[in-house]
């Protein structure tokens, strides 16, 4: 008996591709036209993973600011140059700024009737609250990594979120689209749901969409999840 | 520049005494028509706040179990005996169904659209989830003692509550009906904003309604704080 879903924000219930595309045509103002913004969010992503998956010292260092130093690795990689330290740092920002996928307000709010929905990101908690806030995402309740000390997929992250629900893992169903999320999930004993984002990394990246009877759900965006739940 | 308001929960957002009489009368079904529900009442969150104040051992304690166990001390004192462990479980949840007062969600509602609304509840996250939920408030967040490990007015819970908005105490405001809740914000730089709620502890209790200069605004509810707070 499913109580709540938890829903990995970044990927998941937000374009972030797109928008930090975007938000780098508007702070580079025409500067670069001929920059690859798809390929520069792309690595900018992969630097950021990297730097959540690398041991760490103690004490919890803000999503923000790996967000920031990745992207002059991202820039170097890619030969742009020319953006300040300024249009660098406002660049950053696009990340509290991402934009939900066109399914996932309408979803949410058919689910919000049988279900506590919750967020469990590896966000900032101030990122999730103004992503949520600008795009009107009726959570019950943000939760995020920072609030475990340690990122997805270390099982605290996701046992603090059962702890703060109340809630039974059994009791609870992770969404995302992203497996290792899923299968970390999963192995602690929560339900999951497997969301396909095809165009996660835009139209030339490479998505993993493929369906497995692994999940307990295999849907197509909030909406399908949305109706095979009930909702 | 205020950002975000945080709200205290019980009491200041709901009226703990109403809920919590109307659920004594339902789960005793008259088997108790003369207890004094009100008294009761009164004592069992004197009961509460007493443990909260207590010197704690290591580890956190849930604010359920210390209700349920300042009821079984509250129904002594009052002389109410034959409601079972099953009636006095029961009856703790009605601290998770609180209705709000009448003027708290279209005050919110207001107030939304220019701030950042969230709690700092000294209650369980869940309970605030489920409160919150029930009754449709509108929060951005919901932050609780829980996620500090310390209740208020320890200066961790109010400073957690800023750490994950992201903001400086200056830029919020703390909203309560309990002068030490707002004692304890204004020393740590928080604006603060007093609400009156004179029946808190019912037509018969001693609620302090009185407005005082120490704090930023004095309101009458939340419509008022929205009007005086321009929205």
């Amino acid at each position: 008996m499913i109580r709540a879903l938890l829903f990995d924000v970044q990927g998941t219930a937000t374009d972030f591709h797109s928008t930090v595309c975007d938000e780098a045509t508007r702070v580079s103002a025409g500067r670069h036209p001929g920059a690859g913004w798809p390929e520069l969010v792309r690595r900018w992503r992969a630097g950021y993973f990297a730097a959540l998956r690398a041991p760490r010292g103690g004490g919890w260092v803000s999503v923000h600011s790996v967000y920031r130093r990745a992207l002059d690795a991202a820039l170097d990689d890619c030969g742009i140059t020319g953006l300040s330290g300024a249009d660098r740092d406002e660049l950053t920002l696009a990340w509290r700024r991402l934009r939900p996928w066109p399914d996932v307000v309408p979803g949410l709010t058919r689910l919000k009737g049988a279900y506590t929905l919750a967020t469990l990101s590896n966000a900032d908690v101030s990122a999730v609250v103004d992503i949520s806030k600008r795009a009107g995402l009726p959570w019950d309740a943000i939760f995020a990594a920072e609030m475990a000390g340690v990122f997805k997929p270390d099982a605290a992250a996701y046992r603090m979120a059962a702890t703060y629900l109340g809630l039974r893992p059994a009791e609870i169903m992770m969404v995302a689209s992203h497996k290792y999320d899923l299968r970390a999930a999963g192995g602690l004993g929560f339900a999951t749901a497997f969301v396909a984002r095809p165009l996660e990394f835009g139209a030339g990246g490479e998505a993993d969409v493929a369906y497995s009877d692994e999940f307990d759900v295999n849907a197509s965006d909030f909406l399908d999840l949305a109706a095979q739940l009930g909702c």
